[in-house]
């Protein structure tokens, strides 16, 4: 009997002040995207996407891109990333200060042109001339929809590893598998993800979780046994998938803390913190997805012994 | 790279209209349970747990056990198997002419008196006088608060291996580690599960799922690692733990079933058969916790090739 392959630390990055709000119809207040983000720092992480530098029309919820990466704290040491879906939003971000940027890009043409406008050889061009450019910002690339598309289906692995390709030849050096649509199973997880990271050893993939179909939290223990210690999560598992209306959004930050945490996996956050700004996040959109708001804190730690106690109430 | 341990097949015992149903303070009309019950027939299980022979003033909304027995529909091969909670039980449901009972007791004392109001050397005992009995009935053991007591903790491993000693000296050939309160984590159920079939070859160990925390699916994905191929799931995720009142409740079927069919381990359940089931009983109850209610199918079988095709859009 061996155990389980698991690593000893894993990075959550937050993803839901950006992932989190963008299918938000109503406008989230300013004033609470950046009390949001101010509690989220306090929790740990060494990463958080807190927003988007897209268009207004594309992402409405976005519209606030600079002021509020005006107005957050930073925490000292912390990395205050940003998604980008085209060049203009990575020299937006760039002149906002930002730092790190994810630009997103479809695995398969039907997302691409439905999402971006465009074909992903286009985006992967997109990619080069934002490299081209030398600004002092971290490239990092999500792949959308790596394990499922609501136009055509899964795609063939080879057809990532073609992508992956592309971007590890222009020296992309974080790729974020992403399941868009939460259409991805374990196995399909565990074969994509360990077969990835033989095949591009100076790449770190990280996996990016949605629950739309229940399937997030074994989908990142498979990830987890394949060898990525890297995770997209979304605090109250705020998000979701356009195309799938009623469904669960992201997995949630705090679920997957508090079961690593259980696991007596490293994730560097405070789960008391989380849950606080976890309600504040619920109470700002009026509604979540997080198993630990329904039910509580897991707090069952203590362990009872191997004896049978007999406490004598019967005989 | 080495792929995940995985199971050709599984096996998915029902135990919705027992489990699901048993938590429900509106009583649930017989002929409705009824309807339930000839649903799920027609779904492919081998075993369904279609109700609990359990004093009513407990369980008020089992009180109809023996009418429900009689008069649901019978598929020809399929088990219709039922709980019982004590010797009382146990005769009851075999003058029902029922063949198969799960008897339940605790891993814990405190949870052995609050749920069943004797300790666990009493349910032990009754074990070996309902065996004694010599009815023509399948006895087989749930354990229930294998991985955690809302009272005690984490039961060491010690405590939980010494029951199962016990359960084996009787010859009980079928016993479940009963996540009752849903706060296992996947590296527990590995560790559990993996220990006890190693000691216990003469045993077949049962996963009793509960989604309570959110954990459930990948719980499941850990058991099936350790070499469990059998789990208690119920349709629509009814059920619950009392002492997490507004959280998930058992592990939905249908959403088990459907990945489980995406990873290509079959469970012989017809998934839309599953979900006419589901919408009927979440209907019956007024609530659901089904993610495949919620999202629908994950029908996106359909592969899409490695060829990034040009459709020339933009250029």
């Amino acid at each position: 009997m061996e155990s389980l392959n698991l690593p000893k630390k894993v990075f959550l990055k937050e993803v839901g002040p950006r992932d989190g709000l963008q299918i938000e119809k109503v406008f989230t207040p300013t004033n609470k995207k950046i009390i949001m983000c101010n509690l989220l720092s306090e929790c740990g992480f060494d990463d958080m996407q807190f927003t988007a530098f897209v268009h207004p029309k594309a992402v409405p919820n976005m519209a606030d891109s600079v002021e509020v990466s005006q107005k957050i704290m930073r925490k000292p040491g912390m990395m205050y990333s940003a998604l980008v879906p085209n060049k203009r939003g990575y020299i937006n971000a760039a002149a906002a200060g930002i730092k790190k940027v994810e630009m997103t890009m479809s695995a398969t043409e039907s997302h691409s042109i439905s999402n971006l406008n465009c074909n992903t050889s286009d985006s992967l061009r997109t990619i080069q001339e934002c490299l081209d450019l030398g600004l002092d910002i971290k490239l990092i690339v999500g792949l959308a929809v790596t394990f499922g598309c609501p136009f055509e289906g899964r795609p063939k692995f080879e057809r990532i590893t073609s992508i992956v390709n592309e971007l590890n030849a222009m020296e992309i050096r974080e790729v974020g598998l992403c399941d868009t649509s939460g259409v991805a199973d374990p196995r399909q997880v565990y074969d994509f993800s360990s077969r990835l990271i033989d095949s591009f050893p100076d790449i770190t993939f990280y996996f990016h979780a949605h629950n739309t179909h229940g399937t997030g939290l074994a989908n990142v223990l498979a990830a987890m046994q394949a060898g990525i210690i890297n995770f997209d999560t979304s605090i109250a598992g705020l998000g979701g998938c356009p195309y799938a209306p009623g469904a669960s959004g992201n997995l949630a930050t705090e679920d997957v803390a508090q079961t690593l945490k259980y696991m007596d996996i490293e994730t560097g956050l405070d789960i008391d913190k989380l849950i606080e700004a976890s309600k504040f996040a619920a109470e700002t959109v009026g509604h979540h997805d997080s198993a630990t708001l329904r039910a509580g804190k897991m707090n069952h730690l203590v362990e009872c012994g191997p004896v049978m106690q007999k406490n004598n109430r019967k005989n």
